[in-house]
């Protein structure tokens, strides 16, 4: 890895649109994601949106996890960005997949922090 | 716009060390750049790691602003991701150079969210 920061963007879809609603669950979903990944949670933030869609944080020691549900249109994003090449991110991957009843996913990885790079622009790996 | 959601993903290089390693000064840049870009602040949480570093989320009714710095390399990321269209996140991403006093920075933008795509792949705009 070149880069300071690692940055795995994924893309739920086609997930139960009751779960993508449910606040309590995604938290705890979100959280044992990152436990399962090895880092440490420093704080979780979450929120419920009327009419539907929960907005969520965790705050890791290794930088953060974010998560954004449309319920309406079975559909959540959820962000790790990670400074710890260490961190098992495809577990984390895994885990929310089978947690949303998703049935199509997909995820990139976008080095984040490219200090050695002679061009400082956002590369994909 | 395609997706649900637009994810700005912006790279501030050459910063000032002394402004990436304080808490107080980024989470009011880091509220602030939420206000210029008409964004609706539901909450926001920072934290200040040993010996240096400082992460920070600022979680907005439109979705988040997530900041990581890294004082020894003169460098933090910033996402912005947003499930408004009209958000000013322009606006967010000048008031944030300036802030950090970054003399080389770049932003990309990633929908979120193809739900009317055939290939739901993340697409860079």
């Amino acid at each position: 890895m070149n880069g300071l920061g690692l940055h795995i963007l994924m893309e739920f879809y086609e997930c139960s649109d009751t779960i993508l609603n449910k606040l309590d669950v995604l938290e705890e979903s979100m959280n044992e994601a990152a436990n399962v990944a090895g880092a440490t949670i420093i704080k979780s933030v979450f929120h419920q949106f009327a009419p539907q869609g929960v907005t969520g944080v965790v705050v890791v020691a290794e930088s953060h996890l974010a998560i954004h549900t449309w319920p309406e249109h079975g559909y959540a994003a959820v962000d790790f960005f990670t400074c710890n090449t260490d961190m098992d991110y495809l577990t984390s991957y895994q885990l929310l997949a089978k947690a949303l009843n998703s049935k199509v996913h997909n995820y990139k990885s976008v080095e984040r922090g490219l200090i050695n790079s002679n061009i400082k622009q956002l590369d994909e790996l």
